[in-house]
């Protein structure tokens, strides 16, 4: 027995949902490494990179939220839990230990183009599925892109 | 080169920096299966639950930043990378697909426990280490027992 | 003579006039109803139903003033009075007297799932006669949606 | 068996009663034709009548909440059902399609003249069954008392 | 020598004075065993109940206030010390230890019962003596009516 | 012909505008002359008084553009011009030059008695012809009576 | 003895002081006949005058603050009692009963223009004899201009 | 070598970059104009439309900032030079001094007219080549259709 | 059977839960007899007081709060029954009718003098049982302390 | 005929005007330069300069309204459109394409010290003319060399 | 090389920068006393002037900001440092130990006196050096003449 | 004859107060010398640094206010004179005239490394004496260690 309804048809709901989870796997894992570099970024730019990369982790866990919801009004229970994340994040961007700022900029800049990529693949993956959860992707990509820029254009000149 | 100076011995450093690190990891990991819940839980006290599962998250995040950034303080790089909350974390709690709402009660404060367990231990081994460590942990460990308390009586009786 | 003039063809307009007239119905006549059974239920869950259907009836207001005003917009008069409601709401969900707290849950989520699907129609209607009306419609449907989970996962288990 | 026990005699509750029941029909019928006109109303002083429109629903919606939940605490489920208002609903203002901000003036005068009128005839009614309620309708008389002089003074000089 | 010049007749201001000075006690002490339920329910209701007796004790202290500085006001100094609560507060509610949330809904809604019943008399007194503190202690009257209808209907189907 | 209809009898309409013109002037005056003691006071209670004054002059204020819309609402154009004030004003407490606060505190009490025994006689005098004014007469009497209360408590012990 | 002593010579305290006191005295004036009209105007524009002149009796109140206590600290007592408001005031714009918005928004602009025509002669007159002085009568100026020039344009065509 | 790196192909970019620096243009136009209509308005209609065309430039700024920053965010350098604004702005709407309030509306209706009806020709243009850019002009249409409508509506009946 | 069950050992908890509720009935008897003071005090420093006794009367109160649910959070119900404050309250400071201004300053300062004695005891007894509960101690304390310097500074000089 | 009078002389009018007009133009092209530049900034210093970036242009967007209604208040329609702005700017600053953050704090640094230079000519030319309009450019000034040293200490070392 | 480039002669630069270092000095001075005075005043009057106190020591505060920016900004590097301040301060109003509320009223006015009096010659030092100087220095006279007028006020009678 | 009675004996106070008085002398100093450096830096850092001593120098200001009524609820008057300050304070960074941010960073991290250092060893010196003190320390003590790791972290690498 469906625990919540789903409004959509079951490949639908299939499509929207894939898309959904690995979105939300992506925030979730976004907003963990983000604030690792928060913690351990040092150089000339510490204040100014720490304090964007605290707009970047609410960003990623506004929209990690709204995802997850919008999986589970889909009938389709998200899956954020830590093995998880651990298991299917596969952006780039995890460092252990201080990080130089020059190099934080250029990571986060990288990771967020990968999650972008991920993310654009995806609006066309639902556009028939479900316009609702693409009309949300698109939203996502929107911001993650603006945010991609500031970290490029405070990447150059790139080395 | 040491990156951030201690003001601490080194074997004082050591001792407050793994109380740190392994406080990091339950709030991190706490965090994340708060979410968890708030997203999965279904059954009559939905809505009541739901919200409170918010104030745990919102608790457990600002600690968690408080704590990383205390291990920065005393020279230590905070480690809150996804595969490390994976690896280390070792509370219960976590749980995937629809959740009932009375077994969500059961699991956070069963979780809560084994947290504040941990956290008593390591309020004893920072004492002579470093009270500005210890008088954090007291303030972590106070309002998780208040939020342990909640869940508690939200419990009874129990079955 | 035109009064306010439209942007759009006039069977583009028409189509999505017709669209935004009878989510404006749904819209009014969803507040209506929330209301009532906010002042109405009894129950151990009053409280908590009580609030939610008060943000349930909030999201209602603020949607139908978007969507008679996007019809307004377009050239239409929209219609949002007594006699026209009364007459041209079809949702379930209205019910007189004292109602018991399971029942609001009940009634509420199956009203959100026919508005849905209605919602569902319009906007693959309005995809070709007007984008804008179709983005606004794709976002009432994404808040329904949010909402109708919630009533779901506390409807849980069903009878 | 009763839901809610009143704190009344039958008899006065039975005159508080209908006092609150009509007095509800008349504001959600006004929050619903005052909303009419706030999105239909065309003129040289559209934006300075239809900002006005939205305080006088405002006004009607909070007062509508407050005297059902008085009906209610006194154990009578107010009834506010949209087929309640279409059948109930007597005051005038109703009007289909654009309205020129003239005539909006004069007819929300109009309406708001008849609901004032019954408004102090069940002050009169409810002296003595419940001073309680009396005092409710008191307070809401002065406020639609001082937005009728608003229109009004607004309608002057009348033709 | 008078302290507060009163702006009453003697006999006036003694019936005002009496209805004031009960109506002190009983809000000091429903704001008491408010706070006493507060910290002791228990129960799947917790929450939920733990946060709606927070706003039962608020209008308490409020409206305590109030008629408190409205016997100043009239020249009588207000009487609010522990040992004048505790001899003079006769209404039900008080009890020691951990409270079922079931009981908690009931007695607090027979303590407003009981609280109102007393209040209606002293609106009856007050009419002829000062119409001033009668239209406070209407005032109270309709929002405590409120509040008990809360708990009976959160009290329902009553056992 | 009538500017602003009024919906009361032409006795009771006069009645009441009466009542509300003499308290406008009543409140313009404590306005202003609460402004004159605010900025010529001295003695070492300067800070305390000069502060109660401005709350005394906030409360005038509000209250004089409430009682003169409400003369309006009843079809009675208010007049508040400096000319009118200077004429009818008869409460004490006008005083050129710099005031010690001693004499401060004694003018008011006495200012703010004398306009309490000019309000009680106009709750009288329009409980028959209009109960909407009266009860706004109730509420200006229930403050003013308050901050006469402190002004006395202040005022102690009088020489 | 003087009560406060001046941080001027006495001819330039002379010269300062009664160019604040006459400002004084125009701008309470200012207050009381912009609310006489906020009160009293009828006609087509009645919101949107109603609404502007609050904004100029804000304007007005508070410089007369700061007059009234730039007189003060210059050891001058200001002097706003309504018997000298009466007697000095001499700037057009006081007008009994309702007023027409045309004739409210030519007499405001009447009055505003012999207010500042009086504020630029007292500016020359302070220059010599106190700049802080001179520098306040310049912000009342700049702001009353602005706010002449709205009821100018608002004027126009003029008849 | 590129400065801020694309995530959409080449011709992709083209066709998004030409409608964002297009709106771009339009927008802060618009912003211009609006805000010279803002101070050059005489008429009796004056201050309505004053604070309308505020909100209108307000509504521009906050978009032209979002295109511009779109455009970056695609790595193309937005141009909102005041040369080229002057040399790329096509829009009616400008003018010259005084201007009449009636003269005003028209313009502003005629001017949100023309640019609606090039946002449609972006929008279907950007379909294919970036939904994100498409979803961020539907947004910037809706909110300026529903500005056009209030113009339109003030400004009936059309000379 | 335990209904919340503690996380301390027996004999610690006693100790805790012993400090905890005396400190719960020293702080609900000072905002008791805060109250009565701000109600009942006379003298030319009314005003002064009046304010002051508020803060330390919304100290008291969120203090007991903190205090009662550590209560709870260690398994023990707290107990602030009216019976119960009026029966275990020991402070000085309770005095009935009116109060001179410098008996309340006299009285407040003992009374605090007092309670800050007792707490100092308690703060001893916990340091090993609970330094959770110690902390918190601590922190009433210092902000007990700091209260009590304010009316022993105002106390000068001393009679 | 005048639209708006004037209260100065035509020849002090004319000086202030033309000061005005040309401030008018100066702040306009300094706001559009600077959010060109907020928008186009590239390097390591990027979100610094961004922010600071908009903090110019809120001041200029302030400004360049206070400026243009000082205008209108003198009588002069102010004149802010595109082609004025691109035709009579004649400060350095605008700049195509991406620009290095050091170009950024160089160009911006000159552009201020440019319209300073024109600000303090106007600040002398005013002085006889119009005092209340040379008050209004001695704020701006102010305020624009705050912002200016801010660009030169961040210019420091010069190349 | 200059550091901060100048936009004023070098012998108005000179005048101005004297002028705002002393003023410096003397409100760090000022705030640092006040300070000093909130912590040790005892006294009947001790609330009241604590915390009028703290507003002056705000006031000279944010002046102190204000002037020392305003000399960065003339290309004068400022100098706050405590030595500077313990050489070059020579105002009255220090003195150790607790002190009489009386005592700290004199005091401050005398300051305060003082302050002024050399405020009052850096005005004409700089009238003709830099206007925006002398503005600054108006504005900062103006306060602390209101605020000397303040405690002169709460001074008398001198004995 | 003691003025404010001390709640410790006196060697406790003693120690204590030393530990106090010697807190406060540094937290005064630290504020002087951030707002030094926050008007006197220079360097591509500039905004970055200057905004981040603003931050310091709060914290700092917010320190020395509860360390000095600490003191003085000891019943120690506290000293903050500047001759105190500029004779007491020993921690290095105090250096006139322009300062590179380098440099900046540099003298504030060490500034802070020694202010630590003494916090660490009154900690220890209060620990018997008085737990209330101590925990202020240790709370002073953590937020500098965090200030003291950004500075530290933007100090790298070291040259």
């Amino acid at each position: 027995m469906t625990v919540v309804k789903s409004t959509l048809s079951d490949s639908a709901r299939e499509t929207a949902g894939e898309a959904l989870q690995s979105t939300l796997v992506d925030l979730i894992g976004l907003s963990l490494i983000g604030k690792q570099a928060h913690w351990n970024i040092v150089g000339p730019r510490f204040r100014s990179i720490h304090l964007q990369l605290d707009e970047l982790v609410a960003t990623a866990r506004t929209f990690s939220d709204t995802v997850a919801e919008r999986s589970a009004a889909l009938g389709l229970p998200p899956d954020g839990r830590p093995e998880t994340i651990a298991a299917a994040y596969t952006l780039p961007g995890s460092k252990n230990g201080w990080i130089k700022d020059d190099e934080v900029v250029r990571l986060v800049a990288e990771t967020l183009e990968a999650a972008i990529g991920r993310l654009r693949e995806r609006i066309e993956a639902t556009e028939k599925a479900d316009p609702v959860t693409q009309d949300l992707l698109i939203g996502i990509t929107a911001e993650l892109e603006k945010q991609r820029w500031m970290f490029e254009a405070e990447n150059w000149p790139r080395d």
